[in-house]
This record gives structure tokens, sequence and C-alpha cells, in this order.
């Protein structure tokens, strides 16, 4: 099959502006409380939560203060995805204080630059001469690769390109070390790839791309690389924590990436690397390439993934485990790991628009990733499990990591700056545009400013089904609006209906792999209507995943609901789903979940007798339960919560 | 509520002698097999094995050999615990080399004892100056508990008082040095409670009892013992991975032994503290210590114990966790653990003969006992999961402890030593005798000398319900023959028969707190014959265990089933009991499960497509299903397994 390769173009954060019910309210969260919060943590300026240091790390690296390094040894990518971070929320919300406080530090890490373009204060402080020795734990890459993202969003969105230079010269200096007849070196955690190429589609510079290919490519041709590397230089970094260098599993350099057919190790590592081969099959037409990316693709979203989207179920090494093994009480599904999807299916939908991608973006959109932030903006989950139950979760081995409540602020502060950095730039995730076609891929009220047209979306999404397309073209040729409907979008049912102003398109007709597609001369005022019923909808598990065996979870439009406690009484596992579900949608009205859609129905109770175990059966009694959204669970003080409910027996 | 207090007195090991269609194989197995394995283990012959040294060490402390101490520091005590089982060993089968290698050990041990009585190896040679300093990890009194259990069985059986009077001169050099105004100490891992009890047992000498009395009631008196103790020491044992000195709920230090109502922490080292409880309220008639007892009997029987009889449900610290946390995945369930309920139930039947505790023992016994032994005798099971899933099990953090097939030897060798003493000592738990009358436990064939008559079992038990006692009164005083009926028995089922000589009891009349009485005047050749329906039977757990929700654990008599995927596919989560159950019971005729009694039914698979979410239902397919006994899991290569199975939906 050959596919249309790189259908799609990249864009740019300032050409969507969000106005949406739903989104604007995070993004707002995101930007009014996150990022200022998490300057004044790089600042050392919020008592009680972990001293930071990553910005003075740069200052004393620039000869500005004296002092010692302190921190993880990738300290520097905090201050990167902040400034990443920072530079889409200028694109969303204006602030020229902000903008003056992100150019200062920005002259700081310009200052701490080596003349030889070396970047990274951990080297430069406290160990310069063990540069580059130590690629599997040290992190000098992954740190570049922050950089590199942070430069080009900042120069994409204010225009400013000093820190654009700054990621250059150290790219340089990367390329410079690294490659085919150079040192044969890979990163211990992939990113680097994602920054080159992200330089590449900034700069133009072919160079970039090479070396993310170099990467990518060198990777597992020498599955010893890392244990060679450390008997080599003779010493570790992490002491007892450190990683074992024979499991090249973890990192995924245990074989090439054209042969890797299964989604294995560190969860964030594997598809920050899937990501970048992504980019890369797309940039340059790699038909290969792309079929290793959607053999990956494939295997995580058919075997290894949670109905919320989150991947990565085991703890140890926040890893993908094994097919079908997704454990609920257990689940890691790091939040980073979520966004990472995002990033990855948002590549793999600028090759090719299948709504098979477009609809994992929304699942972990709207479900995955935004759990890992509290209704309020204030705590973070780093954790994402689907079940939870007090005295046991968070407390007891096996359970530990799965946190009753949100907890705040980590040392490792990676998934609180990823979300900022995703949910800032949210806009470009929504549309792709190529010769002929503007891609609408999420139902997200907003103004987008495309080449061939500005589109205006109005949203009820995602607590009704009803959505409008406003199109003003900017010149009177011919082109396609390509707009995803969600796979759960039942075309047939008599109540969707999608019209161009008001007049129907039919809709068998118009739709291919899951996305509309209309053809016209558009006009200044054309309209397309969009409206489906969102009715709860019961989704089973393959019969392999044992833990979900005889339940359901439920949904409703793109949303993962879920079951706690504090509605349903303490004993959620003794609570069934009828087979004739008829869930009713509601509006809840006041305190912490108000303005979320949540679900009531009549469901039944089991109770048995006091006994451990018994030969009586238990009573099935009626009971009316209460399901709300996923993400807003355990906004209410600790309690249990289930996503996947045992059916009637 | 008064109880009478030590109704019945303890039954020697060589007034019994087993002749059971199911437990003489056993027996015969642990005698022909581990016995003769676990002596050559000791003395270091069995190549690939790990190194045990432990009688080499006893040599070295005795000044017949040269050398280092080698081992686990509590390595003295599986020569003491292969002493113990020899002593059982021989009242079973007399075995006169066998009893002269003992008797040739037992020298060695005599000599190695100190002038002041002190004996332990691993002080004695390497770190003599720091004798006693650290109760908490070095088990000095651990050790020796066992060696007083081992000298107390070899004089019950041989009559010989060499290791009987080894073992008075270390007790007598602990109640030297520890007791209520010298030093407060108490063991870091309770033991030597039983063992001084056995010797109060053995001799008659109260001041045994009166020390376990100290060290029991000392315990939890100062929460911070063991921290202090560290603190005045200044230096550990167990290096990184040390006992924290902080957590006294882990060695039940926590608080009194009164105020403890809950069983917490290392679940063997609490039960050997219960079991030594229960053996001093009996001797003492010490109501408010059998109140202290009860409630923590009850504590792990209503809440905290597997279907199987495992208790202790977590890895972390082999430990209880909280109540109705039962997760079967992974479970920890120690094999050790479910034997010191045997003892901790046979204890408490001597106070006070309710079949609740009967129940308990032969749930252990026919289930998460037996489960620890390999069919062939060669392998063991620390660990006793209620579900394995191949893939996972034994692989995935959470699920390593979890095997899915018997390993084989241990370096720390607790389970095969210890199923090794109980089950060549099984006679002596199915006994008791008071005044008045003989106390029948267990449906076991055999002969029995008791004080007052001679009793002969056959039985058909476990895998029919036919038992008969033949009586040989030795007088022709009145007396009562009170017999455990198990709980499942239906005395309203017109099936179950209860007659002496032929003449039908009024069951519901004579049975009274699970036991049949029956007084009469006993004439040679009465017999009692007892007959019962066993058809397989459906166990549904309490609504607050999460881990069985919607499920049903199925049992026949006494014995738990589990489903393998040797018999049932690939997919046991798929398989569903039918609400209506005809579970057929048949005789498995070849290979390793030849002569188990299994069971066949009717029932359903769930089969779905293959998406792994999808709105479509799976369909209800017919499928047959297969279960055989839990202990004989795992006998048939690595494959999935269940106890706890869906019901149909």
């Amino acid at each position: 099959m050959i596919i249309k390769m790189k259908a799609a173009e990249e864009i740019k954060v300032n050409q969507v502006q969000i106005k949406d019910n739903f989104w604007s309210v995070i993004q707002e969260r995101i930007i009014n409380i996150v990022i200022p919060f998490q300057e004044k943590v790089l600042n050392d300026e919020i008592p009680g939560v972990a001293k930071s240091h990553a910005i003075e790390n740069f200052r004393i690296a620039a000869g500005l203060s004296e002092g010692e390094f302190y921190g993880m040894v990738f300290q520097d990518s905090d201050v990167a995805k902040w400034l990443e971070g920072v530079a889409y929320s200028l694109a969303v919300k204006p602030d020229e204080d902000l903008e003056k406080r992100a150019d200062g530090i920005i002259d700081i890490i310009e200052k701490a630059q080596q003349p030889d373009g070396y970047l990274d204060t951990y080297f430069i402080i406290k160990e310069p001469e063990k540069r580059w020795q130590n690629l599997q734990e040290c992190h000098e890459l992954y740190c570049a690769g922050h950089m590199m993202e942070a430069a080009a969003a900042y120069y994409q969105v204010t225009g400013k390109d000093k820190l654009l230079h700054v990621a250059e010269r150290m790219a340089d200096h990367i390329i410079g070390r690294f490659g085919e007849d150079k040192e044969r070196g890979i990163p211990g955690h992939q990113e680097v790839e994602i920054g080159l190429m992200k330089l590449y589609h900034a700069t133009g510079k072919k160079k970039y791309k090479d070396m993310a290919r170099f990467f990518l490519e060198e990777r597992g041709k020498n599955p010893n690389y890392f244990y060679e590397e450390k008997i080599k230089r003779g010493w570790q970094h992490w002491g007892q924590y450190s990683l074992k260098p024979l499991d090249s599993t973890y990192n995924q350099a245990h074989t090439t990436i054209y042969e890797q057919k299964e989604a294995v190790g560190h969860a964030v590592r594997a598809v920050y690397m899937y990501t970048a081969m992504a980019d890369l099959a797309g940039e340059d037409k790699d038909q290969r390439l792309f079929d290793a990316c959607l053999t990956l693709w494939n295997n995580i979203v058919q075997q290894r993934m949670y109905v919320t989207g989150g991947i990565g179920s085991t703890m140890e090494g926040e890893a993908f485990s094994a097919d079908y093994d997704l454990p609920n009480d257990m689940a890691y599904a790091e939040t980073c790991a979520s966004i990472a999807m995002v990033f990855f299916a948002k590549r793999m939908l600028e090759i090719k628009p299948d709504g098979k991608f477009a609809d994992i973006m929304e699942r972990e959109l709207y479900n995955g990733i935004i759990s890992g932030i509290q209704l309020d903006g204030k705590k973070y989950f780093y954790v994402n499990p689907l079940e939870v139950n007090p005295g046991v979760s968070g407390k007891i081995y096996g359970y530990k990591h799965t946190l009753p409540e949100r907890p705040g602020w980590y040392e490792c502060a990676c998934c609180p700056t990823n979300l900022v950095r995703l949910i800032a730039s949210l806009g470009a995730y929504a549309w792709s545009e190529s010769d002929t076609t503007i891609y609408s891929h999420l139902f997200i009220g907003q103004k987008a400013q495309m080449h061939k047209a500005n589109v205006e979306v109005e949203s009820s999404y995602p607590w009704e089904g009803k959505v409008a397309y406003h199109v003003k073209p900017k010149s009177d040729s011919e082109f396609t609006l390509a707009i995803h409907i969600p796979e759960f979008v039942n075309a047939e049912d008599e109540n969707t209906i999608i019209a161009v102003n008001a007049r129907s398109v039919e809709i068998r007709k118009a739709l291919k792999s899951g996305y509309l597609y209309i053809t016209r001369t558009w006009k200044d005022g054309d309209i397309v209507d969009i409206q489906f019923a969102m009715p709860g909808r019961k989704i089973f598990a393959n019969q392999r995943v044992r833990d979900n065996a005889g339940c359901v979870a439920l949904m409703r439009g793109p949303i993962v609901y879920c079951f706690e406690g504090v509605d349903n009484g303490e004993n959620i596992q003794a609570l069934r789903i009828p087979k004739e579900m008829k869930a009713e949608p509601f509006l809840w009205k006041e305190g912490v979940l108000k303005g979320n859609v949540c679900l009531r129905m009549e469901g039944y109770c089991m109770e048995g007798n006091n006994e451990l175990y018994s030969e009586e059966r238990p009573a099935k009694k009626h009971a009316e339960l209460t399901a709300i959204p996923y993400y807003a669970w355990a906004n209410r003080g600790e309690n249990q919560m289930r996503v996947w409910m045992l059916e009637e027996q």
C-alpha cells in the first residue's frame, strides 16, 4: 500500500485562538496558575516545594553567580520546558512582563553556553572533564532536545532568535561530535530527535533532520552500546538506582527501529522516539519508516493502552509491560506518556489523515491527560490509575504509586511542565493543511487562520454533539474542508445531521477513514453544521484483558466516566451496571464539579452476609448509580474510584 | 462468657499412626524424599543447591573443624527444624540409621554449646563480643526456640534427653539474662515463646512457661524497643536490607498483645506469637489472654484470609495488609504462614473445641499448605497465589513473587522444613483428649492410642464423605467421643447419616459448635459411621473483597478447586461458571494428577471481537470446564490458573 505521504504541514500555535467552553478554562488555568507557579519554583521562591535551583544553575554556569550545581542531572530541561510553555502562552495571551522575564532567562542561558557550543549546566559546573561519557544516564542530549524545542517555539511565537541561535550552536556541537564516521552515540532518553526535527522545521536546515535520522537509525544497531559505554568510562552517575546497562529494552536500544514490533520499555522514551520517527517519515516521505511507526502504533492502541488512553502499565521503569496486561489498580499510565501519544498521533495525522489517529488524540486529551491536573490547576498526577481503593492505593506494595489524591509538585517536574506546553499549544493539534485541504482534527471552539481560509468553530463539545464551522475563504479557488468525525458518531442515526448552509450532506458518501470531506468553492459566511446524539455508551474490553473481564466502562462522547465512592457509597465493587442501561446525562450544578455533564442510572448493589466466605448467594438490590468524567476524579477528597464496573449477573 | 479453659491436652506424635489414602502418600513423600534431601543440603552434598554449611557451622563452633561461619544469621534453625522433622518421622517410620546420624549431629550441637549455655554458631564463631546486642535482626532467640522444639520432639519420640538438656541449658541462659528485673529484651522474630512452651510441656518446669509469658507480655510495652536497641549498639547486621527499627508493626511490637486488635506485620512472626499466646492461655486458664487470641483469630479468618487458607496477602514484609485486601494474582500467602495457622488453630482447639478452629485447620491442610509442595515432593512454593498469568506472573513488577511454577530449594529454607515437621507430626493435630472426652478434629484414616481408648479411623475423605470410627475402650467407664463435623456438611440433608453400630444418631441434638458428641459406655468393636454427600459447592466472597467481585470459587468437601489453562484454554478470565452449576466429580485416571477427584461442568466462554475496546457485546458460547484441586496446580508446566471465576452474566 503506497500512502500519500506528508499530506499536511505543521500548524503554528499562533495560527489558532481557542475559544471553547471546555478547553479555554483549562488553558487559562495553565497560563494563569501553572506557568507563574513554575516560574517561582524554578527561582526557588516557593517555600515547602522541593528546591529547584534550575535557573541558578544557569547563572552559575554563566559566571553570574557563585555556588554549586544542584538538582537532577537533567535539571536544565525544566527551564527549557518552561520556556517552551511560556512561548505558547504568549501566543494565547500576550504578556509583556512575562516575555521580558523570559528574555532575561534566555540571556543567562546564552551566557552559560560554552565557546564550543556545549550547553549543560551539570557538566559545565561540576564535571567538565566528563562530558559526553555517560549518554545513558546523564541526559545531555535530552536537555539539548528540550532547549531546541523551546528555541523553536520562542522563535515561532515572538520572532526572537537568540535562543534559536543558542540551540543551533549546541546542535552544531552535537553534529560535530556524533555521526556515521564520528562517535556513534545514542541518547539514553530520546528527545533530542524531536528537538532536532523542530530545529529543522524552524530553520529549514537539512543537517538537523539528518542528525535526527542518525540518532534514530543508529539506535539498536549495537544493543550493547550502553553496556560498552559503561565499561569504557568506568563510572556511573546514579549509584544504586543506576539504570541496568544490559536492559536495552528499557530505552528501546535492543534492536533497530525497523525491527521493533512491540512498544517496550519506558513509555515516554518510547513514544518520544516514535514521534520523531513519524515526523521524519513524513518529511522524507519514507514509507519504510512510516510502516515502522504504524506497527508500533498498532501494538500500543490494540494491545497496550487503557481505555483512558493511559500507556505504560507498569510502575517498574514507567514502562510498557505485556500485551493485554492492563491492571486498573496498579496502572502507571503516566500523564507525560499520554501527552507523548498526542505528539505521536499528530505526526501520524500529518502523514495520513486517518480518524484512528485523531480518535486516539481525542481519547488522550479528554481523559488520560487532563486527569493529570486537579480541577483548580494546583496539583498533579503523574500516575493515572483506573481504580483506587482507600487504605490500599498509595499504601500497600504494588499500589504505592497509585495515589488516591493528587500530591502537588514533584522534584522531577516532568508532568506539569509537559501539561503546560501541550495545553498552551493545543490549537496547533486541532488542524492540518495541505495544498488542497484544511483538516480539522478536533471539535474545539476556536478561530483558525489557515492559508486557504479563516475558519471559526463554535462547539458544544464534549457535552453536546453540536459543532458549527464558519468558513471565510481567502480566495475563490475550490478547496476541501475535511472534518474528523469521532468514531463513536453513528452515521446511520437519524439524529446525525451534517449540513452545509442548512443543506444536508450525504454522510456515507462524504465520510472516508473518519474524515468528512467537503469540497467546494467556499463563500464567506458558509457554515457547516454538525449534530449528533451522544448517549452513554457501554465499552467492552477485549476478552484477553483479564482485569476487565465481566466489566464495562462507560463513555459519552469522548469522555470516559468513572464511579467515585463519594457518590456511590463505600463498596463500588459491589455495584452492577444493568444489562439494559439507561444512563441519563445531567449537568452538575455546584461545587468543584460544576459544569460537568455526569451520568445517572438505575443499577444494582450486591448485598451479602458478613462472612468472609459463604455459600449464600448475595442479593441483588436496586441502587442509583452516578458516574462522573474520569478526568475529574479525586477532586473531592480521598475516596474509592473505578472506571471498569461489573455488569449485572 | 466464661469458657472452659484447656479442655484438652497435647497429643504426642507417637500416639497416632496415619493410614490414609490421601495423607499417607504425602507423609511418605516427606519422609522418603524431603528429609534425606534436606540432610544432604545441610551437609553441602547437593551440587547446584545454594550452599548451606549449617552443620559445618556447628562443627566449627564445637572446635571439630576449622573455618568461617557461612550462611544466614539464623542458619542454625535449619538444623533444628530438620531434627524436629526427623524426630516426628522416626515416630511414623523408625529408621535406625537416620536416628544414629541425628544422634551424631546432636553430639556436635552439644559440643558447640558454650560453658554458660549460650548456643548460636554465628556469634560463637564470628562475633562473640556482639551476643544479644541485636535481637531485632540476629535471631539468637529464634534459633534457640527452634532448638527447644527439636529437643522436645526428639525427647518425646526417642526418649533421648541429650538435646533436651542442651535446650534447657540455653533456656536457663536466656532466663538468666532476660526478665522483669533483668534485660527487658524481646525477640525480633517470635518463636522462642513456642519453644519455651514446648520445653515446659516436655519437662513440666514452670520457669520455661514463665519465661514465655515474659517475652509475650513484654512485647509492645516499649514500641521503640528495637529503635533504642539500634541506637545503643551502633551497628546493624543486614546493611541496606536492614529492618526498619521504627516499623514496630512488622514484628508486632507496636503495642502489647492485649491491645492488638488486628493481625498486622509479618504473618509468620504474628501467628507464631498467637500460637504461643494460645498455648499459654490454655495452660494458665487465662481468659484475658484467650480473648486476645480470639480477637486476632477473628480478624484473620473474617477479614484477612484467602479461601485457600493463605494469609499475609502482601509481598512487602511477607505481611498482612488491610481488611479485605486479598488480591489473587499478587498474593503472598506463604506456605509457612498457613502452617503457622495450623499451630494456632490446634492450640485454640485445646482450649475450646469449636468447629470453627478445626474447619480452618482443615482448610489450611487440604489447600494452602500442600500447594507448597510439588506432587512429586521435589519442588516447593513459598508463595501461593490464587491466580497466575504466564508472561506476567513471576515477571512484571507486583507479580514477580507469584511464580507460575515451583522453583525448588531456596537459600532461606523455611517452607520445606516447616512442611516436613508439620506433615510428619500430622497425627498429633487430629486429636485431643480431656478427662471426659476424646476429640477427633480431622477425618484422617489412622490408628490412635488415646488414654481412654484406641480408635481406628477408616476414611474415604477428602474424596468421599464416608468415615468410620472403630472404638476399643480401655476401661468400661462412660466417656464421650466428640467428632468434628466439617461446616460444609449439611445436617439436614437426608444423605447425611451418622450411626453408632448402625443405629442412627439424631444429629441436630448431638451436634454442638461443630462437634458431634456421643457419650456412652463403649464396647470393643463399637463403630461410628459417618456419611454425607459432597457436591461441588459455590463459594461467594464478602462483597468488600474487591478482587472477587462477581466471582465464585468452587469447593468440594474441604478441597478448593482451581482452573488451569492446560485443561481450559488460554483465556480463563473469559470463562463463566453457570448460575445453575452442575459440577460432576470424576477421578483423574492417569499422569501426574492420577487419583485426584476433579470437577467437570458445562459453562460458558465469552467471545468478543479483536478490538481492544469495543461497543460490541461479547457473545456467550457454551464451553466444557474442568477444575482440579488447588493444591495440585502447577504440576503440568507453566500455564494460567485461577481460583475465583466469574459467574455467568
